[in-house]
C-alpha cells in the first residue's frame, strides 16, 4: 500500500519536472520495437514482500551481462586505440563538488543520509568528478595533459521509465582530452573516436552527428540583438527545435523569454539552417557575423575542424546544425550530439553527446588561496577539456533487441566432462583438473551419478562446444572420447577416441580452429 | 574547521566500535612494507577549499588502474575457467533487504537520504544482494542453479586507515555456487577456484587456507556443555584465537560469556587443534563427538571434502583449524579464510574468505504468502549456496608494492607518429588514421609544429614500442621510417625505411613479435 502511494506521489512530482531537459541530453527513449527491459526485476510488477530492487534500478542477468560486456569491450578497444587511459573516482562525491554544476537538474541528485560525517551525493555524471580529479591531481600529470576514458555508473532521481530503458542507475562511457594543445586537434580526435565507437557496435541504423559551436551561437544572438543576460535562456529555447516547430519556439522566445518579435525573426533566419560543412561558406559571407568577435572565432574554429575531420574520414558524418545549443552552461566551444538517422519519429533520442568545456576545472581552482601550500598543489591555470559521453543504456537496448532471435552464450566454458554409466565422479574431477591445469575452461555435473541425458542437456543448454566423455571401456584403455557438440556430420555423432595422454593437445587444436 | 571537528568525532566513534570484527573478516591491514595508498587523493592532507574525495574514498590514477585491471582480468579468467557467469545488481538496495543480515555491523551501513521515495542503503557486500537476486529470479534459473561471479564496489562506514589500504569504498571479487547438488562437490570446486585465483596473482608469499565446519564447531560446543543460546556468542570469542592467546580467550569465555571454567577447559582441548587433514582422524576417534549428530555430519562432510580436494591437488593448501569460527551468523557448513604464510606478525590479515550459507536465500522467501501470484514467482525452497570473496584491495597494495621498482605502462598505444622538420600535422593525421583503420593503437602530438625532442620524450614517457617517423625526404619518396624504441642495437638507432604501402604490414609483423 505504501509503495503504491509513493509511486503515485512520484508521478505527480514528475508532472512538475517533466519540462526539465536531462543533462548531457542523452534521451533514453528507445522506440517500441526495441528490447524491453526485463520488468521482472522491478517491484512494481513483482512485488512479493518487498524483495525487489529500488525504483528505477534493475538487475542484469548473465545473458544481458554477456551483451553488455561485449559492448563495453568494443568501445574500450576504440578508446585504447586512441591512446586513452582509464582512471577511477568514487561513486559518491562531497555535496559541494556537485553544487552549482547542474542548474535546475540538481534536484535530481541523490544525497547520502547525514550519518555524523560529511555531506555526500552520488555522482550525477562522470564529467564533474573528472574536472575535480584534474583540479586535485593536475600537478602530477605530465604537462597537465590527460586522455582518459571512464566507464561507470551514474545516478539521477529522474522519473524512471523502465520499459523505455530510462533508469535511475545507468552507465556512461566517457572519453575526455584534458590539456592545452593547438586548436581543434583534440576536438577532431574526439569526434573520430565517437564515430569509431558507434561504428564498432554495428547498430541497425546509421547515425549522424549534429554539431555546432557555442561561440557562433552566442555571436548570432549578439548580432540579432539579444541582451547578454538573456543569451543562455534564449539558447535553451532554441535547443528545443529538434522537438518543436520554429513557430512554437518563436512564440516561446517572445512570450516566455521576452524577446521582441523582430529579434526573434532575425534569430530564426540563422537557427533554422542545418546542412553539411558548406553551411560554413554561407556564414563566412555574413559580414555582420564576421564583425562579431565571438562568431568570427567560432567560424575560424569550425573551418579548421572540418579540415581535420576530412583527413580523419568522418566529415560526412557531421550535420552542421545552428539550432543545436545543448543544455549545459559550461560548454565553451564545439558541441555535438549523435543521433540515429531515423526510420521513425519515435527514435529521436541522442545516443552520444559532448563538447568543449574549458572553464569547468577552473571552478575548482577558485577560492581562498592565502595558504601557500594549497597554492603549490594546484595547477597554475584552468585545464581546458573536450569530451564526450556515450549513452550506452539505449545502445544496450538496441543490441539486446538484435539478439532476440539468436541465443546468447553467457559462459565461456569450452569443455563439458561427461560420464557414461556409473557416475565416475572422481574420474570426472580428475579430468576437469587436468583441463584447468592446461588453462582450458571446463566444467562437469556436480552429481555422483548423473544421467547421461541430463549431462547432454546441460552441455547443450550452456552452448559448450566440446564434450570429453568417459565410460568404463575408455577408462580401462586409458582413453577418452572427444565430441564436437556442433558437429553436423552424423558419422561423427559419437565423437573420436583419443589416448588420454593426447587429450589436451587434441582439445587445444580443436579449440584453435573454432 | 568543520572538517577537522568531524574527523575528531569519527575517531571517538571508532573507539567505540573498534571491537567489531568486519563482516567476511577480510582484514585489510597490509604491513608497513606494502604499497602505501597515494594520500594525495585524500583531503586530510591536501585540503584546499574542499576539493577532495569523501573520507575513506580515493581516486585511482591511470597507473594504479593498469595494475588493478590486470588483477581483475587474471581473477576473471579463473572464474570463467570454472564455468562462472556474471550478473549485475544495483549499488544500492532497499534498506529492508540489508536489515537483519549484518548484526552489530549494520551500524556501518551507508543510507541514502530520504528524498520522498523509498529508503535505500549502499550495498555492504555482494552476498546479500546475490541472495536477494536468487529469491527474485530463482524461478527463471535452470533448476535454480547458478555459478556466478561478481566484481563490484561495496561500502562500509568504517574508520578508514588510508595508509593501511582500509577504505570505505572498496572492491570485492565474489564467486558463489547456488543450487542443490550432491554433497561437497561445489564446495571443493570453490576451494579450487580460490587457490587458482590466488596462484594466478603471483603474490610474494605463499598462502594457506584455514578451514573449519560450522557443524563440527557447534557439535563441539554442545558436547562441552555450552547452552544452545550461547553458541554464537562463544563462537565469536573462539574466533579471536588468531589474535589472542588461549588464556585470554578462556578468560573472556568465563567472565564475559558466562561459561563455567570446566566447560571452557573442555572447549580448549578442542579448539587449540590445528593441522592438516589427519586432524580428522583424531576427531573420528572421539566417541563423544561422533555421538553428536551435528558434529558427526560435519566430520562426514569434511572427510568427503578432503578426498575431493586431494583430487583437485589443493589439499596441501588447507589448514584444518578448529578455532576458525567466522563472524557471520548465516554460515551453515564449511567456512574458510585464506592468509599469507607470514614472514611477519604484521601480515596477519586474511586475503579471501567465505563459506556455505544454505539458509540466506530462504530469509527472502519467508513472509506473507497469501497472494497466489506472489507464491508462484518464488522458488519453492531456499536455494543452498557456497561462495567466497577475495579481498582485492589488500592484494592490490601488495601488487603495487611489487611495481615500485618497475615502471607501469598505463596506455596500450603501439605506435607514435613523429614528424621531423616542419610539423607536418596533416600528414601525421593521415598516418594516424591509416593506423587506426588497420586496428593499430596509435597517437601523435596535438601540435602544429612540435619539436622532435618533445615527440621522442612523449613516446618514451608513454613507453610506446614503435615510432613511425616522417620528414620531407620520406614524404617526397612516399616512404616512412619505422623505429623500435627499445632497440638496443645502436646501428638500428635511426630505424628502417619502408615504402608507405608496406607500412601496415611491417608494423603488424613487428608488433606480433613483441
Amino acid at each position: 500500500m505504501n509503495i503504491r502511494l509513493a509511486f503515485n506521489r512520484s508521478r505527480l512530482f514528475v508532472l512538475n519536472v517533466s519540462h526539465i531537459k536531462p543533462y548531457h541530453s542523452l534521451a533514453l527513449f528507445p522506440s517500441s520495437h526495441l528490447y524491453q527491459a526485463d520488468l521482472s526485476n522491478h517491484g512494481s510488477r513483482r512485488n512479493y514482500h518487498s524483495v525487489k530492487t529500488p525504483k528505477g534500478t534493475r538487475d542484469y542477468n548473465e545473458k544481458e551481462m554477456a551483451v553488455r560486456e561485449k559492448m563495453f569491450n568494443s568501445i574500450q578497444r576504440v578508446f585504447k586505440r586512441h591512446g586513452g587511459v582509464t582512471i577511477d573516482t568514487p561513486v559518491f562525491e562531497l555535496k559541494d563538488i556537485l553544487a552549482g554544476k547542474y542548474g535546475e537538474e540538481s534536484k535530481l541528485i541523490y544525497d547520502l543520509a547525514e550519518q555524523g560525517g560529511e555531506n555526500c551525493s552520488l555522482r550525477y555524471d562522470l564529467t564533474v568528478p573528472f574536472a575535480r580529479y584534474l583540479a586535485m591531481h593536475g600537478k602530477e600529470l605530465n604537462q597537465y595533459q590527460l586522455k582518459r576514458y571512464q566507464i561507470g555508473k551514474v545516478y539521477r532521481r529522474d522519473q524512471p521509465a523502465m520499459t523505455k530503458g530510462r533508469l535511475r542507475e545507468f552507465y556512461q562511457c566517457d572519453f575526455d582530452i584534458a590539456g592545452t594543445y593547438d586548436p581543434m586537434i583534440p576536438d577532431a580526435d574526439i569526434l573520430r573516436i565517437l564515430c569509431e565507437s558507434l561504428d564498432c557496435l554495428h547498430l541497425p541504423h546509421p547515425f549522424t552527428i549534429k554539431i555546432n559551436h557555442r561561440k557562433i551561437l552566442d555571436g548570432i544572438f549578439q548580432v540579432c540583438g539579444v541582451p547578454d543576460n538573456a543569451i543562455r535562456s534564449v539558447s535553451s529555447a532554441i535547443d528545443k527545435l529538434d522537438k518543436m516547430t520554429w513557430v512554437q519556439v518563436r512564440q516561446e522566445l517572445i512570450s516566455d523569454r521576452g524577446l521582441a518579435p523582430s529579434v526573434a525573426d532575425k534569430i530564426g533566419q540563422y537557427v533554422q539552417h542545418r546542412g553539411d560543412f558548406t553551411l560554413l561558406d554561407t556564414l563566412m559571407k555574413d559580414q555582420a557575423l564576421l564583425a562579431n568577435p565571438s562568431a568570427a572565432q567560432g567560424i575560424k574554429d569550425m573551418s579548421l575542424l572540418f579540415d581535420y575531420l576530412d583527413i580523419f574520414d568522418v566529415r560526412h558524418k557531421m550535420t552542421f546544425d545552428l539550432s543545436l545549443a545543448r543544455g549545459l552552461d559550461y560548454y565553451t566551444g564545439i558541441i555535438y550530439e549523435a543521433i540515429p538517422v531515423n526510420p521513425s519519429v519515435d527514435d529521436m533520442g541522442s545516443i552520444a553527446a559532448g563538447g568543449r568545456y574549458d572553464d569547468l576545472v577552473g571552478m575548482f581552482l577558485a577560492g581562498d588561496d592565502d595558504n601557500k601550500k594549497k597554492k603549490k598543489m594546484k595547477p597554475k591555470q584552468p585545464i581546458p577539456c573536450v569530451g564526450m559521453s556515450i549513452g550506452v543504456e539505449r545502445i544496450f537496448s538496441i543490441l539486446m533487441a538484435q539478439h532476440e532471435q539468436r541465443p546468447i552464450k553467457s559462459n565461456e566454458t569450452q569443455v563439458y566432462v561427461i560420464s557414461v554409466g556409473d557416475g565416475l565422479l572422481k574420474e570426472r574431477m580428475h579430468l576437469a583438473k587436468e583441463l584447468w591445469n592446461a588453462g582450458i575452461n571446463a566444467t562437469f555435473m556436480y552429481k555422483n551419478k548423473p544421467k547421461l541425458e541430463k549431462q547432454w542437456t546441460a552441455c547443450e543448454n550452456d552452448m559448450i562446444p566440446l564434450a570429453v566423455i568417459i565410460g568404463k571401456d575408455e577408462l580401462d584403455q586409458d582413453k577418452v572420447r572427444i565430441k564436437e557438440m556442433t558437429a553436423k556430420n552424423q558419422a561423427q555423432g559419437g565423437g573420436v577416441i583419443v589416448n588420454r595422454a593426447d587429450m589436451i593437445n587434441e582439445l587445444v587444436s580443436r579449440l584453435e580452429k573454432m
